[in-house]
């Protein structure tokens, strides 16, 4: 793909001929369905479906990805590189220009619909800072850390799409020290950025995924804000794990980057030590040079590098199926939060101000501890792209309204 | 409901007019669709409806109960009525008897599709063994217990119906006092008795469903059988508790009991000491008086009587939703496992047999510590009913399997 589409692209834009990623959209009176970001446009295949210049896989004029997600990697393949041939090739572009749409003019929606929702603790920087913030007396990582990718499910109901109003949650929390729990507003809500992948195509029961077939059923990848109510976890998640103080919202980008846009990102990881069961072992180098940005109200407040994280993205879906637990097409799993080994790329404000001892200033010297209401956190990525190209993850963006009366 | 259908009805079956359960069937050749039980036979829905008998919800045609569930108190309410006046009045048996299939003549099929599922840990003579056998120097309440329903979320993909195959899950474990983990198949495969409920209507986010709206949203009950993989259970666990040693498996009975047909079943359940804050107070007393049986291999293992649950269904919905998280049709939420305070009322093996220390002897003289390829797991319940009946919830059944080479 050294190509140059005929569509207007910024090269910093990210959003090029190398990475068409896909997302489900809407216009005012019309039904949601399928397109790809092109520059400042999104393509609509459904139109282009239905124009023929596309095969008609009776999955673009749909409200969800899923059904394209499951027809599988020779489908994407054959998907893309038609695309590609369309958006750059002159002698198409009278017939495929009807079909783009100024992405101001839609509505992006979540792009799939979700089936079952896991989130990872894959940073070794973000679990160490966590233990030492929570546990000063003991090792600040458990027994198992570095020798499973430490994860729980969330709630897939709450998984929304990037601009949902995120209403701080009420729940019980109690103070050190206090005798009893109180009801409240959460004291202590929170982001995380993280970075997820979907599944696409289903995996049988009984057997797993292993790490050399993530190709096979992962469709691309989102970025994630795993909002959290810090005083409600400390609380709540003995001994099952948290459960309210994460179920009340999580939000995801609304554009799917495809695996195939993220080959030219892949990196070494960091060297696992010690070398990890031979199901989590990984013939490939699976870690992504995506580098994340957070920002509150438009300021950034970390820089979070998620070439960093110590499991990688096929070890997660290895160990996540190695029971025998079969995939979903719109199963999603998130990295967990990334941080790397530097203040400013903490990826939560936990982290950022130490949990409320050290508080962050942002450059408009403003301080936050924990989110006010009316706070907007956005995480957006980059990360490279074919040729030289710069491939943009978009951004997923939230603002906190307060605890309904 | 005193009146006798002119089903042939056996008293101690538990499928009289007081119960008409919903569950989903199929024969071969022919589409799944709704049917309820009533004595030894279905009663078809679809049937019915297509007769014009009751009325057309477009949602007995139907592979799920979802249509139906979605539907609210007033039509569950409706359909219930019509049905005990077209199964107890002879002048509607020659229309109605037509569409009587034995029940040994379909398969019933998972009664509705799961949305999210949640796993509370209400019994507290349950979490109380647990807490003896896995953290003996130590409270064996955690200080949130008796302040909150702990619960955590399960995996909704792999909710099967009664009658499938449980293949042994793989996964690490590590034997106390050892420095390495191990791979390989679960050496501590265990079965937890469990009661669940299932939610019909939605609830918007940001407004949680008090425990005075449980009736307006929640659909029935089901046996849940939450398979359990104890020794990679206590190696995965921390900091974010149980991941693959449930997500493998987890058996919900066909027959998903309306709360109506409950209602005679409610008792007062066990004090709660500390009062627990006023978002699970409950005006009502919502302890169900379920008789719950374990078979292993047909032989009886415990009797857990659910009336002991410490925190009641109610407070549950109540506590899930309080910090916003909207219901959707198809959540389940399962009770946790159900142990009374005699040995022989434990709900699973880990207590049955104090973790492999006291072995399970059966009427056959055979012994379990924990669960062998091959044994069968059923469990069963039965609870009053209006006007001196008796009400079953059926059974919900699986065998093992060996993992895979």
């Amino acid at each position: 793909m050294t190509t140059v589409s005929w569509v207007e692209v910024s090269e910093e834009g990210g959003f090029g001929v190398e990475n068409l990623p896909y997302g489900v959209f809407s216009r005012p009176g019309e039904l949601p369905r399928v397109g790809v970001a092109i520059g400042e446009h999104v393509l609509d295949l459904a139109g282009l479906s239905a124009a023929g210049l596309i095969d008609d896989r009776r999955c673009f004029a749909s409200g969800s990805l899923n059904a394209f997600m499951v027809a599988g990697p020779a489908s994407w393949r054959a998907n893309r590189a038609r695309l590609v041939e369309l958006l750059t090739d002159e002698a198409h572009r009278p017939r495929v220009e009807p079909h783009l749409i100024p992405v101001a003019d839609v509505k992006l929606l979540r792009p799939f619909e979700v089936a079952d929702y896991a989130d990872f603790y894959s940073s070794v920087h973000h679990a160490t800072n966590v233990g030492r913030i929570f546990r000063p007396n003991s090792d600040s990582l458990t027994p198992n850390w570095k020798r499973l990718p430490v994860a729980y499910h969330g709630r897939a109901g709450t998984v929304y799409p990037s601009g949902t109003p995120i209403i701080r949650p009420a729940g019980q929390r109690r103070t050190p020290g206090e005798a009893e729990p109180v009801f409240g507003p959460s004291l202590r809500l929170d982001f995380e950025a993280e970075v997820g992948f979907v599944a696409g195509v289903p995996s049988p029961a009984g057997r797993g995924v292993p790490t050399s077939a993530f190709r096979d059923h992962v469709f691309g990848f989102v970025l994630v804000n795993d909002w959290s109510a810090r005083d409600l976890q400390s609380w709540e998640s003995q001994p099952l794990g948290p459960f309210l103080s994460k179920s009340f919202a999580t939000s995801i980008s609304p554009w799917v980057v495809p695996v195939a846009a993220l080959e030219p990102a892949r990196v070494t990881p960091p060297v696992q030590d010690p070398a990890p069961l031979p199901y989590l072992r990984c013939a490939e180098p699976w870690g992504l040079d995506l580098h994340l940005e957070v920002l509150i109200n438009g300021q950034v407040a970390s820089r979070p590098p998620f070439a960093s994280m110590y499991w990688t993205s096929p070890q997660q879906l290895a160990h996540a199926t190695v029971n025998g637990a079969p995939l979903r097409t719109g199963d999603l799993f998130a990295s967990g939060t990334v941080s790397g080994p530097e203040r400013d790329q903490r990826g939560c404000l936990l982290e950022l101000s130490w949990n409320g001892r050290e508080p962050l200033e942002l450059d408009d010297g403003t301080k936050r501890t924990f989110l006010e209401d009316g706070d907007t956190v956005t995480i957006r990525a980059k990360a490279p792209g074919a040729s030289g190209s710069l491939i943009s993850l978009g951004e997923v963006t939230g603002t906190v309204h307060p605890t309904p009366a």
